[in-house]
Order: C-alpha cells, then structure tokens, then sequence
C-alpha cells in the first residue's frame, strides 16, 4: 500500500529504472548526479513550491521567486557544486502585471548574484505552482549524504531555528519582523559548499529540520552522532523569547533555514576557520560522529527528543 | 503590461541573463541545448501537465503518466536526439494506491520503451499538477526550429489532425473510441527523430496546430510556405466524419498529435522514402519551403485561414 512520500520512493525504486551508465547518484540524494568525464559531472535538481507548504499568503511575489529558486540552489550548495543553469515550470492562476514583475525580479536577484543562465521554461494558467530544475557543474569532488567518518566533527553553516521561530512567533509583530527573512529569503550557500567540497566528507542542507537530516546524513553514512544542544547557533531572539520545548522544536526540528550541515575530520579544524571568517559566516561545530546511534546533549545531560519528520500525506 | 505567455517571455528575455558561454540554444526552441564538447550536446526540456488544459477526467491516470511524459520526449524528437534522463516534480491531492501505480505504469511503459533513467523528482501534495524533465544528447547533428531552406519539402511524420477530432467527436462514443488513443496516448517521433537529424533542416513537434508550429518554423527560418492541404496525412474517421470547417480545424488548428512537422532537400526523398518503410510510419510531403508567406492550398485553391494560435491566458 502507497501511504505517504516514502512508500513513492520505494515503489519507484522496485519498478522503475532508476541507475544506469554514467548516474552516479540517482534518486536519494540532494541532486542527481551525470559523469560527463573522469573530473567533470552535471548534478541536476527539480523542486515545486506550492502555496501552503512552502510559502503563504504574506510572502510577496518577489519573496516567492526568491524562495523558490533559493531552495532548488541550496541543493546544488549541499553537493560543494557550482549552479549554472536553470528551468522553470511555473503554473499561475491570472496574469497581474505588477505580481510577474516582482516575482521575476525576485528570481533574477539569485540570477544575478549567481551568475545563472535562464534556458528553458513553460507557463500554464491553474493553482500557483512553481518547480524550478537547476543544473550544476562541480569544482572539486561532490559532496553526498553518505561518507561521514567516525570522530568527525559535525558543523553547521549561519545560524538555524529563525524560519520555524518566525512561524512559532507570528502573531508577535516585532519579533516576527525581525525572523521572517531567515523564513522568506534563505541564502543559499554556494560558496561555501564548493569551498569545503574537498575537507568534507558529507552533506546535506537543512530543509526537514535538523534531526531529520542529520539522521539521513549518518543513516546513509552508517554512523552515529553525539550533537550538543548548547553548541547549535540560533538567532538570540529565538533564544530569548521561545519555551524551553519551542525553542527545541525550532533547534532540533525546524527545518527551513537551508544552513548546510557537513562533516569533516578534526584535522581540518583550522582550515574551517578560516574559510568562515572568509565568507563572513558561523561555520559551527556541533558533535561528533560516532559508531552508531544518535545522541542528544545539552550541557551533558542527555534529552530524550520525540520529533516527527515531516512527510507531505501524513496527517 | 504583461498580458499573455508572450509577454512573460518577452519580459524574460528584456530582464534576465538567458544566454551565456556553452549555452547553444536557450529560450525559444523545443528544447535548450547545452554544449558539452565539439560534438556532444545536452538538450533539456520542461513541460507541466494539468488537469484542464493538458488533460481531463476522462484520462486514465495510466494515460496521464504516460501523456505527460510522450509530450516532453516528444520535444526531444523535434531537436532530433535521443533521450536519456528524467527528472519528475509531481503534486497530487491524495495518494490512492491504485492511482499512483496506474500512473507510474503509464510513464514506466516510455521509460523502458526508450531506455531511460529516472534520476530525480519532488513529490507534494496539492492540485494535480505534473512537470517532467527530460534531457537527452544528440547522435548526429542537432535539429532546431530555423534552418529551412527555399524549396524544401515540407514534411509530417504519422497522421495528423485526431486529437482535435476526437475532441470534436466526443459526443459520438463509436468514433470516440477509435480517436481518442491519438489525444490519451501520442507516440513521441523518436526513432523518426534521429534518423532525420542529418537530413533535416529544421523541424518542430506539431503540439500547437500545424498553422501555429508551421508559423514558427517559417518565421524563425525567415521564409514561407506552400502547403497543400489534400496531401495532408489524417485518419479516414477525420476525412469521413467532420464537416468542412471543423475538418480544416482538427487538420490545421488541431495539434497535440505530436507528429514531427521537419523540412528537407528534394535530394533527400528516397531517403525519407526509406525511413518510411523502415519506421512503418507515413512520412509525407505537404508542402514547399518558399520565399515568404504561408499559403494554404486545397487542390490548387487558395484558402482563407482565420486561425487563432492557443495561449493559456486568453480567455
């Protein structure tokens, strides 16, 4: 029986070909991934972006643009790869010219911060729907899921929490002002991504909260974790204002904020540093990587989590 | 002001970068095309499907999964290459088990037909709303909407003008039946693709009507035409059954049979003669490339045309 998102995947990979010569990622990961040549891949991603899961009706139309090309880029940012090019298949209830105009402009500051190549398109008139696919090249090596190595560090890139604490704070006017950004217009990390793609040994971006990927970071990888509760950056407004349990849910379970997490041995530490003082952005270590299971700490004590991953169908 | 799909792509190609190094064919073919090396190019395409306007509910979900995916490789048949990997963003409003294995049967019998891999997507729920994309290389030389030459035959591959029809007829449930796997179930050119790729000078899928792709054609390879509408290949339940009016309808406005629509030498016609008998496909001449001007002829009488073109957002 077909229930939720999963059971999708599962029959997909059971009836239909999903490898062949030349994938070297298929369904599973971030991106798929084409081997062009011995150093030269395509990693390729699509994403839709609907009215109520992914933005509502106080997002602007450049907000929308915005967001959802910032997603379908954060994915190319999880592999360490370069976006380049990028199609869209965007369905649109009525044509408002003042609506276009602002949602393409909201696409094109990605476009041009990015230096991306619109080639290719289609626009249907139904219930908004946007899906963006982009196509990337990689630097140096991809990054996938898997590869997390016992006693890495685990990091994060920014600070995360703020898009579910801007949904948990909503109806507080200040503080929601000051969160909604973190929720509306993520940064994709691109530069950051491709320049940890050769110290890292896996990655992933935060979309389901970060429970839910770093469980698929070391499920793929076949370890365990110990994350430190203390350690994880957050927007002191988060930390301020939210419950003890709130806060943990926007920690622990948030989702959204498209941060990178990644692991790396201890031995590139200071290489790290650096490359977070370069970009002018936290690159944090939160736990380590161990043999199996995954731990939650805070200040030593261990928290009992009961967190629900998040699944399109379930109820 | 932004009116119709024109419009957004004219206002697309004024304000965003829709060309760059590598970048051979951008917005405005079937597909954009992706230099890879001196003879290896990538061609991508997106298309959505709709409840509506792509399809209606009267389609089996077998038929919508695998009518969704023939029109995309169908717009890798018109750029003459062969298709390979496949990416699907998909929302649908409910998981029945039922459904979603009828619907992955229908897009599972393209897939092994053609030998292609699906290596990514996105699930959601919503309105119905289905968007592939299919990439695909080229054999031989790459096929593109300009390129005609005076004097060219003009061809179409199968026969054209029932899924109109069957649409017009959907009230007589005899010749209904016979129609409707032309509108539920087109064949994508492939095979017919390829083998055109060198002969070919220019060619596009007939998905917008003969008039409005034969337009497109002329107009990007700046000539005319000469067609001559009794030469034009339709199945006989067309001939037989329609008045005049709305037989020149399903014949020339009609589209959806996604045939290929290509223009080749008068050298060439033994060859296509062959490729004919080869495909066991008709692959008809129905006109001439000319100086300027598309004429329709009908038995040497020229006809008046009053054709619209379709857009999503006319009303």
């Amino acid at each position: 029986m077909i229930k939720n998102e999963s059971d999708i995947l599962a029959y997909i990979q059971k009836n239909i070909n999903t490898t062949s010569k030349n994938v070297i990622k298929s369904i599973g990961d971030d991106c798929a991934v084409i081997k062009l040549s011995t150093n030269k891949s395509l990693v390729i991603t699509t994403d839709t972006s609907l009215l109520g899961p992914h933005f509502t009706k106080n997002y602007s139309p450049y907000e929308i643009g915005y967001k959802c090309l910032a997603t379908n880029l954060s994915d190319i940012a999880a592999m360490g790869c370069k976006p380049k090019y990028l199609l869209m298949a965007i369905t649109i209830p009525k044509l408002t010219d003042a609506w276009i105009k602002s949602f393409y402009k909201g696409i094109n500051q990605l476009i041009k911060k990015h230096d991306l190549t619109l080639i290719g398109g289609d626009t249907n008139k139904g219930p908004l729907s946007i899906s963006f696919q982009v196509i990337g090249v990689n630097n140096k090596k991809i990054l996938y899921r898997k590869g997390a190595k016992i006693n890495d560090d685990i990091y994060v890139t920014g600070k995360i929490g703020m898009a579910r604490a801007a949904l948990l704070l909503s109806k507080n006017k200040k503080k929601y002002k000051v969160l909604k950004k973190f929720l509306h217009m993520p940064t994709p990390r691109i530069s950051i991504g491709l320049a940890i793609s050769n110290i890292a040994n896996c990655c992933i971006d935060i979309s389901d909260g970060l429970a839910k990927d770093l469980q698929t970071l070391m499920s793929q990888s076949k370890k365990g974790a110990d994350v430190f509760i203390e350690k994880i950056p957050t927007h002191h407004v988060v930390k301020k204002t939210l419950t003890r349990n709130k806060y943990l849910e926007a920690l622990i379970e948030g989702g959204e904020d498209y941060e990178l997490c990644f692991t790396s041995s201890k031995k590139n530490r200071n290489k790290i540093k650096s490359l977070s003082l370069k970009y002018k952005t936290p690159i944090t270590i939160i736990g380590t990587v161990t043999k199996s299971e995954i731990k939650y700490l805070d200040n030593g004590n261990m928290i009992k989590l009961n967190l629900k991953g998040f699944d399109h169908f379930s109820k």
